[in-house]
């Protein structure tokens, strides 16, 4: 497998559009936004990737339509939450085998069109039908044992959603940008306790999209580019997924796989994205990635290290809890954030001389279903 | 890229189950059946594409939990009804470049559940709502266009039904065993001029699964495998699919690209699997991939050339317009049915002496859509 990089990228502000827009319009100004961004000619794209949860059929298709792009293949990636970063490795996978040396990556989703295909996610039939337990309620087991076992408070793990609300502020693309404090988020409707409704990401649409190729393509495009250091996806353990209840076992294994191809550790990191669905998710996903001991998240979170200014900011974006979750828009979208960060590009919420970075895409029931899961790492330097 | 090899396959017999089955159901049965007949350990499968287009999400995931497999990752893909050619795509890429050693591709699609989404398939705004244009209708055009240009009779159209109905009888996997004749064919319910019922492949269930391994791994499990020659998967031109209006030029171009990469030609071809969504398609293909010069398919197919004991059968297996068409399984289907001619396993439809076949699967609008449609061309050899 050769080098990728990436050329370029764009997104669509995050927000509630309803019938306002589309799957193939929100998509079409990403990529667009993507192949200007990138500076290379459109027509020198051999290959489209797209990561979409709830669409109708053919949706990377479409896209190139509305785009005029043509002769070139898409394959459509299903992986719920995790689709962007399903795009996005098979798009790695194309060019780094030499099959391609420019591909297209767009997420896109049209949720507020879409929602009701969205409690499939979480195995409809198994947890949601049989046994009650939509996603918030599953977190809430997750968020329940690390208050038993490790003595995190609902204050801490609400600090997850001010933190990443603070964050969001200064990004242009996100869908709140209004700070909250932990009595307003303690204080908001109960979803699932101890989660309260500011603690779980919102409904949203939206798309962003990447460019992807080879050394030469770089060269060719004189492109100020970042590399690609590691594209890792695995599939989650069945049955098995959190042995003790805290530990998503698929984060943890894909990261390290991402850390050995990748030649770094956690402690080389300098800007994450990660996959804060519900705010107890980032606490255990501060563990399970190795920046700090198991149990540590909260303290960690409390003592600012995960803040831009922080040892290692989390979330610069506002994460999922504030820029949104559009399905298979997200996954995408971080990755470019962490391309935003590595070139400086960041704006109000650049995180200071940030030379590796890391995004964590989830997908599927990450714990007690028989489902297995999907977990995507990404680790890119500038 | 290095080799790759079809070391198994199974698949269940198409059908209209409704209720009565469900998409991890039958993708569980399917992929049992390749893995035993690939005699590999389960647990040695590194990675799952699945091919479906209307499933709920996680659809792979549902499938390796009711195998009680775990911790490899899934690729849902979804490309309308060339889904289970992009599957096979995309895990021919995985095994190709070394990511993997073996591999299980499924598809799948339970229509009968899920079928108010297949409208959908044919650019659902632009030509079903806004022209009046659902899928039959398009055909239909190609075929008046083949009739008018070429002399090409409706009778000459009606014999693909009959043949691949012939063909058909003789396999236990089909969704229909019954001849027909031309007769039957033409006197049936018209749907879109000329195309009658019998000419318009039917709603079905069903599952088709394959594992592919690397050479090493072939060698280490003493497997009678095939050799994949050649993967292309290709997409459409934006407008100007069909200049001529009888030409699907992705077909063509895929062909072509499919025949230089695994240094054969048309003329070494001994059994072709083809997607006979309707039944002017078949003849189509014909000319596209260069069995027969423009114009002449209906000719080709009057001489017996395609027939089982012809010089170059194709869709010995009934083909989608009688084995049946479970759009995210076809694509699937086709390969695993070369694969059974090429290893002598077809029983009473075997083609004799067969050494190299095509599988041709296409998804999306195929002429007259803003949207790019694709095509997967897969050649193997024994």
């Amino acid at each position: 497998m050769r080098d990728v990089y990436i050329l370029g990228g764009g997104m669509i502000p995050f927000g509630k559009f309803f019938q306002t827009t589309s799957a193939e319009d929100m998509g079409k100004r990403a990529a667009l936004e993507a192949i200007r961004s990138a500076g290379v000619p459109r027509g020198e794209l051999q290959a489209c990737y797209c990561g979409c949860a709830l669409a109708k059929l053919n949706v990377g298709q479409r896209i190139l339509g509305a785009i005029g792009l043509s002769a070139i293949p898409t394959f459509n990636h299903e992986n719920a939450c995790g689709s962007g970063a399903a795009a996005f490795r098979d798009a790695w996978v194309g060019i780094g085998a030499g099959l391609y040396d420019l591909a297209l990556v767009v997420g896109v989703e049209h949720m507020t069109k879409e929602i009701f295909g969205l409690i499939q996610a979480a195995d409809g039939d198994f947890l949601f039908m049989d046994m009650g337990l939509p996603t918030p309620a599953i977190f809430s087991f997750i968020a329940h044992r690390h208050m038993e076992q490790f003595g995190t408070t609902p204050e801490q793990i609400a600090k997850v959603s001010v933190k990443n609300h603070r964050h969001g502020v200064h990004n242009p693309y996100a869908q709140y940008r209004k700070e909250c404090s932990v009595q307003d988020v303690l204080g908001s409707r109960m979803v699932a306790d101890p989660l309260t409704l500011l603690q779980c990401c919102p409904i949203g649409d939206g798309a962003a999209a990447l460019v992807l190729g080879s050394e030469e393509a770089v060269k060719r495009h004189s492109a100020k580019a970042v590399r690609v250091l590691a594209s890792v996806f695995e599939g989650g353990r069945y049955k098995n997924a959190a042995a003790d209840g805290t530990t998503i076992e698929v984060t943890a294994r894909a990261s390290r796989k991402a850390y050995e191809a990748a030649g770094v550790g956690p402690e080389d990191l300098d800007v994450l994205e990660v996959h804060d669905c519900f705010s107890i998710h980032e606490l255990t996903i501060y563990e399970d990635v190795g920046l700090c001991p198991k149990g540590e998240g909260g303290r960690l979170l409390d003592e600012g290290a995960t803040s831009i200014g922080g040892r290692v900011p989390v979330n610069p974006s506002g994460g999922l809890l504030c820029k949104g979750h559009p399905i298979g828009a997200t996954g995408v979208a971080q990755i470019l954030e962490i391309f935003w960060q590595l070139r400086g590009e960041a704006g109000k919420r650049q995180v200071e001389k940030a030379r590796v970075g890391m995004a964590h895409n989830a997908g599927g029931v990450l714990t007690i279903s028989p489902e297995p899961a999907v977990c995507g790492i990404t680790i890119l330097a500038s």
